[in-house]
Order: C-alpha cells, then sequence, then structure tokens
C-alpha cells in the first residue's frame, strides 16, 4: 500500500483492510473496532456536540499537521463549552494518490493528540474522490464532550468583566501564510495547534467563574471580541500594548499589512472572568505550559455598546473592526 | 449573493451572513441558533453516533441530490441501530463559485428530508475552498440518535433465520452510473435516496425481533450480506429470483457488465429475522410505503460457514463475492 487508491474508498474489501490496518492501528478502542453502522454509548450527563471539517493547506506546516488540528480543533470547540471532550467521529475525504506514508503520518499524530484531553475516535468514514476532486485530505471531525461546567456564553458578559488571553495571538494564521507565499522568518514562525483542554479543566478545577470563553481562530481575535461585544450587548475596551504578539508574527504582519487580531490560533482561548477573579485566573494561566504567556488585555465597558475598542499606550482609541472579506482560506 | 465566495467561509461577516440568511432560514431551531462553539442537548437514553461524508457526482441526479442524501444517509445509519434520529451536525466543504441558487437548492432539500424522521441540525461548520481544491460542494453529517431498541448486531445470525429486503435493488448506483456514463435508460432510472426511519420505527412497533439490519450502501447487497455471513460465522443463501430488481437497472447492469448486488442502494434496508416471524415482517413492509417491493431473498444456513451462496431457480449454486476492486467512486 504505497498510495491511496479509489478501490480504499469503494466500501469493499481494500476498504476493510484501510480500516483495519491503518485507523484501527493508531485509534484502537472496543466501541470503534465493533465496526456497527453507528458507535453506541452510555452519558448520563449534558452533552455539547460541535463539528468541523479540516481543509488545510499545506497539511504539514511547522508545529503540526491536518491531522492534530482536526483534533485539537474540534476538541477545543467542546472544551470551549466547558464540557470534557469524550468521543469523535472522524471522516476523511482523500485525494486519489496520496502517500500513504502522508495519511499514516497525520493518523498517528491524530492519535498522540487525542492522549491529551482522553478523547476517542468511535465511529468514522472514509471516501477516496478521483484525482483533482480535492486537494490531497480533507478532514472532519465531530465532537461529543460531557458538560461538567454550565453556563459560559457570548451572551454573559457585563461591565467590569475582564478579559484574558492564554497566550500570544497570530501564531497559526502567521505560520500558515508564511509557509504558503514561501516567506523565510528564518523559521521562527510556528502554529500553536494545541489542544486546550487540560487548562480548561484547570480552571475549572480551581473553581473558576467563567462568563464567556473562545478559541479564536478564523476570524482571529477580533472576531471572538465583536461576537461577544454584539451579543452581550456591551463595548469591550483593549489595551493594545498587552495584547501578547510573537515578534516574528509582528513582522509578517507588517511586511503583508495585516494586523495580528484577524489571524487564526489554534491553541489560545481568549476568556471574559469577573473583575475580582481576574488576578487568580492569570495566575493559573501563567502556571500551566498552555498559559505561560497569557495576559489580562482588556474589560467590558458600558461606552461603545456592541463595539470593540483598542486603546493605544498614548491614550488615543480605534475601532477593532470585525474580520470581513476575503481572509486567507484554508487555514484550518 | 450570486456565488458562494472565499469569504463566505471565512469567519467573518460574510459567513455570519451566509449563516443566517441560508441555513438558519432552513435549518431553524432553538439549540441551532444559540450560535455557540458547540450545541448542548440532553438525554437520559443510549445513544447511537455515526458520521459519514457525502462527495456524490452529480450533485444533483434523479430522485434526490447531495443533500437529501446527505440527510437520508446518516439518519439511516442512525435508525440500522435502532435508534430514532434526534440531532445532526452538518459540515460544509464549498468550492468557490458554486452558484448560490445550487447551495439553497441543496440546503432545501436537506430541510425537506429532514421531516421525515424529525432529526435537527444543531451545529454546522461551512468551508470555502478556491477552485480546483474541491468538485463543487462536500457534505459531512454526523448523527446522534436514542436507542429505542437493542440488540441489532451483524453477529447475531443464527441458522434458519430469514433474510427480507425492504425492495429492489441496485437503483441509486444505476441512476449515479447512467447519469456519469450519460447512458439514457429513457428516463426511467432514479436513485431510491430515502430516509428509512419511519419503516424502521413501523417494525418496532410491531415487536419484530430484529437479529441484523443494515442499509446496503457502498458495495451493496453482496457488501452487507458477506460482512453478516462472516462476523455471525454462518452461511446465507439467497434465492436469485426472489431478488427484486427493476428491469431498467437490470438493462444497465446487462449493458455495462456489472451485477446489480454490488451497487450502492440508498432508501432500503436488509434485515434478519427468525423464521417465525419473517412473515409478518414481510406483511408490515408491503404495508408500508418505504417497503411495498419487500421479498423474502434467502435464509442462514449452517453450511458454507462465512459465505452468502446465489442459487439460480434452476438448481445451480454460485458464491456471491464481496465487491472488490475499483467500485464506482463518488456514488455518494
Amino acid at each position: 500500500m504505497k498510495q491511496i487508491l479509489l478501490s480504499h474508498g469503494g466500501g469493499g474489501e481494500e476498504t476493510q483492510k484501510l480500516i483495519k490496518e491503518l485507523f484501527f492501528k493508531h485509534f484502537s478502542n472496543p466501541i470503534l473496532e465493533k465496526m456497527e453502522d453507528a458507535a453506541v454509548f452510555e452519558t448520563n450527563s449534558k452533552l455539547a456536540f460541535t463539528t468541523d471539517s479540516f481543509t488545510v493547506s499545506p497539511i504539514f506546516f511547522k508545529g503540526g499537521n491536518i491531522g492534530k488540528l482536526a483534533i485539537a480543533g474540534t476538541v477545543n470547540d467542546i472544551s470551549m463549552m466547558g464540557a470534557r471532550p469524550k468521543y469523535l467521529s472522524c471522516s476523511f475525504i482523500i485525494e486519489e494518490g496520496l502517500p500513504f506514508e502522508d495519511l499514516e503520518r497525520i493518523v498517528s499524530s491524530m492519535a498522540q493528540e487525542m492522549k491529551k484531553s482522553g478523547v476517542h475516535i468511535i465511529t468514522g468514514d472514509t471516501k477516496v474522490v478521483p484525482k483533482g476532486s480535492a486537494d490531497r485530505i480533507f478532514i472532519n471531525t465531530t465532537g461529543i464532550g460531557e458538560i461538567v461546567y454550565e453556563g459560559i456564553s457570548a451572551h454573559n458578559i457585563q461591565e467590569g468583566d475582564i478579559i484574558i488571553t492564554s497566550g500570544t495571538i497570530g501564531d497559526h494564521g502567521a505560520c500558515i501564510m508564511a509557509q504558503r507565499e514561501e516567506i523565510d522568518m528564518e523559521g521562527e514562525l510556528q502554529s500553536d495547534c494545541e489542544t486546550l483542554w487540560p487548562l480548561v479543566e484547570a480552571l475549572i478545577k480551581e473553581n473558576i467563574t467563567i462568563k464567556a470563553m473562545r478559541d479564536p481562530t478564523r476570524g482571529g481575535l477580533s472576531a471572538v471580541l465583536n461576537e461577544w461585544a454584539e451579543q452581550s450587548n456591551i463595548g469591550i475596551e483593549i489595551e493594545e500594548e498587552n495584547i501578547p504578539v510573537k515578534d516574528e508574527v509582528q513582522g509578517l504582519c507588517e511586511l503583508l499589512g495585516l494586523e495580528p487580531y484577524t489571524l487564526a490560533n489554534e491553541g489560545k482561548l481568549i476568556i471574559a472572568v469577573p473583575q475580582e477573579e481576574a488576578e487568580k485566573t492569570l495566575s493559573i494561566m501563567k502556571n500551566h505550559p498552555l498559559g505561560k504567556d497569557a495576559q489580562i488585555i482588556g474589560k467590558a465597558v458600558s461606552d461603545y455598546t456592541g463595539k470593540v475598542i483598542l486603546k493605544s499606550p498614548y491614550g488615543s482609541k480605534r475601532i477593532m473592526e470585525p474580520p470581513a472579506g476575503e481572509l486567507l482560506p484554508r487555514i484550518c
């Protein structure tokens, strides 16, 4: 098996062979191996349910690949609802001719990434399409989590609540853009693609009041904050110099005339907490490997309802516009 | 909005507009409209969980389109586990330039098809990829059902159990093949694409003992029966003349040198029941619009362990081989 062939997606013997020899080898668990039309599980919890199709290009990038991203991305969406990631479905659309070696590398990264949250793939699907009908590989993961912390919502934010980022902004978007445009930033740019559940779990265990929480993926920090301002019907004031941005990300942004706030992140979370819990939240984050660069970046205010305001160190203010137009496609 | 643009998948304002003006218009329900990172629902049932990515080409075909298929296909997989379809996720990968009108036609079919089982889309994702990176549109649906009948399994079949098909075999595969090859069968060929839950519910309500049940999609009847024979470690003997095949499907098969048993179906189920319940099962099916062409096609036997045997009306026997090789790609 050197390349993926159409027959691997036909539903016949070759598909069975691919499932058993590759997917079961890496994803093995008792529910998956039953191989019925659907996986069966029991729960007595309220559940979170989310889906994402990953079409990132290139499929291998610094700091990860489409497989790692497909696990971390969906696990993070579940985590952002205060839910412990439990089960995933996984569906591959593969372009005929993909080297088997590439697929195995992707699948093996997925298995690796799942260990970080304890999530399991329990049902799957594989389609192979003729050359030119897809670009290499697309992966859909759909996830189910058991809600352990209730009430997180974009509608919850009130005047005085503090906005914190778990780390630097724009890393994933900058990395993909640089690699696609073949801009050499001395190899420093790397995706932040990472499973965030352990950090979320730490915040929940320490009884932090989580008002709103999001991972700023497509549309970046700007998309999250603008959605919060609109849905909570509040203003959000951000101290521009407090937003952590890596030098190499800033450099790329200056080179291309971009703002880091609209670039995608794949291993960061933005959280809104009551003012009195802000320092404790920050300290939990800074003591966790996933939050070592955490920063308080702003607060909810009663002015500027529905808007996000960027304050410069010199006191000037401008609106952080919601992202619009042709953002970089195939970022995730 | 005449065509789908890259910006519709960027996660910014245009994506929000597409979600609100198209998806919410057709898929509207309270959970979906919360627009959080994940949908939240409660259940105290055992759940069935299944995923499928649909890549069918052409995307519009006689008897359906990729949207109708994406709902019916996943709802059917849930139903085959004895589960009532409850929730779906839906993820679109759209090639830039798809006419908005086509997308709306697809989305509207999906909404229509969901009414047949009462399932709801409660979470979704939209990616738009540049021209040439995908072929028009791919749809992933992942479904959750509440199990109302337990114990259906490919491992359950015993000697004497009767095998019944809910209707004619090969319609979907033949339709797609004819349309793709531009073979004109006088317009008679039509996909059987259909939501099967109402028929399954009727069988459960009438207390039929369902030993095994599958919808014979990719790999057709042959894939299902061979899997059952292998997993239940039993022989399956099929009376060839009792397999219902439409004249136009038979005609296409003869023209192309195919067997209808390996062609995909998208609105049929194969069921194994105890001998004493076979006539009752058949009668329930024949009285239901989804099973009017139902037929008893064979039985489980102690000979030929792990094999499927086709008996001709003249008494001769041959093996029904499991499907292998390059089956028609992009059939579903």
